[in-house]
């Protein structure tokens, strides 16, 4: 009695906006589930894009599934495997869809061949930061266009970790100017590789494993990965000097973490809810993660191993934008979901830039780094 | 059986790093809790320091109960009080510690009368922003000095949002030198206050809600509130017409949750694990919603109500930050605790700014706002 008069009292103070907060996670939760159900115990799996217990993304995955467990009291165990593990690292999509596994955690770039939209719930070139992505898709409508573009697959997705800006990669050449991407090899997944490619250049595909090989061979001229703590673990120092920023093809990738529809949807209530908290709290976390180590690395870098620190010239940084927006365009044009999605994001990325330009951007401008 | 190989797997795989990171939420639930407690349900209250369900910051006390609530499927019910509904608004770290209330959501500010070095948990006059502040707390060592802190009052703190960069506040004259602040009159609470009374200014505290008429009858000229969104609620357009950025005061004030110490162990883990995963659900969303919500309220302000938005010049930040760092090094100087915690604020602000240098610094600086 006490608590309905309560939920009473909230509901004529007039919460709307707490309600209209919550819409976008109301969507995969309006099911019949029970709130509890105790005594029903699952089991279940999640693979990783990510190879096993990779630092801060992987480590991510692990603690996703420790605290389930915990905040289930043990109701809902998850078990976790490293990319090729169980399947192929980047079949996680497919694999989720077809119920092989209950989740993965990984980026939605990966899925680009399933939906070309999917990337623009990871990054985009020249597109949104951390920050930005994270009220975009919690506050700014996108995980409704998340969630309606995952549903055909049986997939619900959920924000759960963010790189922050990513660097711009390392190559074995200066670059000056635009004609120095003339005929440049350069590893680059999705929306980038495609821009490195209007630029001139080749973008290969090549998983992470032979990334080193490949560069230290000139197989390759350049590479992108992550930023200074991973480049570091992968010793990139040690094939090229050149170590360019900024990330202009990942300013602030989103990783996800995606569970089958129907395995959420027959979750109670109590567990449905623990595991959107635990993605959330996992995507705080790698965040913090990534600024805290970021920087010992960097100049780790710089100062034992000689790597030279560049940034990309104005003129090379405009040009690929350009490049970037006909990438963009090309992939609008292709499908509806497609051009939907991105006219959110973007109406998103110029309404907070203008707020940026009074708070974050001064905010960073005054830095004396 | 299945469960202890997969622990004992990871154990060998060395995830090191994955413990390490947990390491500050550890020291709060080494206790002999146990991990599910079925059948024992729990009442709680939470006090606020906001009006009953402010937009953004009562209503993520709101969501706290509630995602509580929902992962515990009733087991652990919380009943938020907004300021002044059970105990006065500022009263709640004396409320929590006395256990007349299990928990409160404010921030780590306001009790600076209680230990000086709580000040550094909530915002510092040009020190870190949102993002940079997460990474201290969660993964700088941060979280492990405030709960050294809190403890002996018997209390437990979480990040639980963060309002982003605020604004530097409604004026009704130019700012254009230091000149300008002798004998200001300006509403400003904590270090940001201290620092315009060296500036010749005098700090004069009120509650929010006499803000307003005592700015419209000049009792003061001035006064910093939050930003455009809540600014926009209070009117303030309509008592003064120049509107300052940026918060230099305030750039990424930290929202925390705390928990009463004795009451926190005295749950089962599970319990403990969802309180802190809905706090860091909490965070999330609060800053997702400040980032969303200010620039469509800037600019109705500015275009509606004919504001005119100004920068303070470079000169009167460069002598404000003089000030702050006299104020600061005051406070480290009053006890031990606050110059602990400042020299690992300091020393964490320096490494990601450095990083910051090469990644978020050069996003902000490439848009066109």
């Amino acid at each position: 009695m006490e608590q309905v008069k309560r939920r009473d009292f909230i509901k004529k103070a007039g919460i709307a906006g707490g309600a209209a907060l919550l819409a976008g996670c109301a969507q995969s939760q309006q099911n019949n589930a029970p709130a509890v159900q105790t005594g029903k115990h699952y089991e279940w799996k999640m693979v990783t894009t990510w190879p096993p217990h990779f630092p801060i993304l992987g480590e991510a995955a692990d603690n996703i599934a420790k605290w389930v467990e915990e905040m289930s009291g043990g109701q809902l165990k998850i078990q976790v495997y490293g990319g090729g593990e169980l399947i192929p690292a980047l079949e996680g999509f497919e694999a989720v869809s077809a119920g092989t596994a209950e989740m993965c955690h990984g980026a939605a770039y990966y899925w680009a061949g399933k939906a070309a939209a999917t990337q623009f719930f990871a990054s985009v070139p020249f597109g949104m930061n951390a920050q930005q992505m994270n009220a975009w898709i919690i506050s700014g409508g996108g995980l409704a266009l998340w969630e309606e573009l995952y549903a055909p697959f049986d997939l619900v997705p959920m924000p759960a970790g963010n790189t922050g800006v990513q660097m711009g990669g390392w190559f074995n050449r200066e670059i000056n100017s635009m004609s120095d991407f003339q005929g440049l090899k350069m590893r680059m997944p999705g929306l980038g590789g495609k821009v490195v490619s209007k630029a001139g250049g080749s973008a290969v595909l090549s998983a992470g494993a032979e990334i080193f090989t490949n560069l230290e061979r000139g197989v390759i001229d350049a590479t992108e990965w992550i930023g200074p703590f991973h480049d570091h673990l992968m010793g990139f120092y040690k094939a090229a000097k050149y170590y360019y920023y900024p990330g202009w093809h990942e300013p602030g990738t989103v990783t996800e973490l995606i569970v089958n529809k129907s395995a959420f949807e027959g979750l109670p209530k109590n567990l449905q809810a623990i595991v959107r908290a635990a993605a959330a709290r996992a995507n705080t976390l790698v965040l913090a993660e990534f600024e805290s180590k970021n920087n010992a690395f960097l100049q780790t870098l710089i100062n034992d191993h000689g790597v030279i620190l560049k940034r990309f010239p104005d003129e090379v940084l405009n040009a690929l934008q350009k490049y970037a927006g006909e990438v963009i365009d090309e992939v609008v044009a292709s499908d509806a979901m497609s051009k939907k999605v991105y006219a959110s994001f973007d109406a998103f990325r110029k309404n907070v830039n203008g707020w940026a330009g009074v708070s974050e951007k001064v905010y960073y401008s005054s830095l004396s780094t």
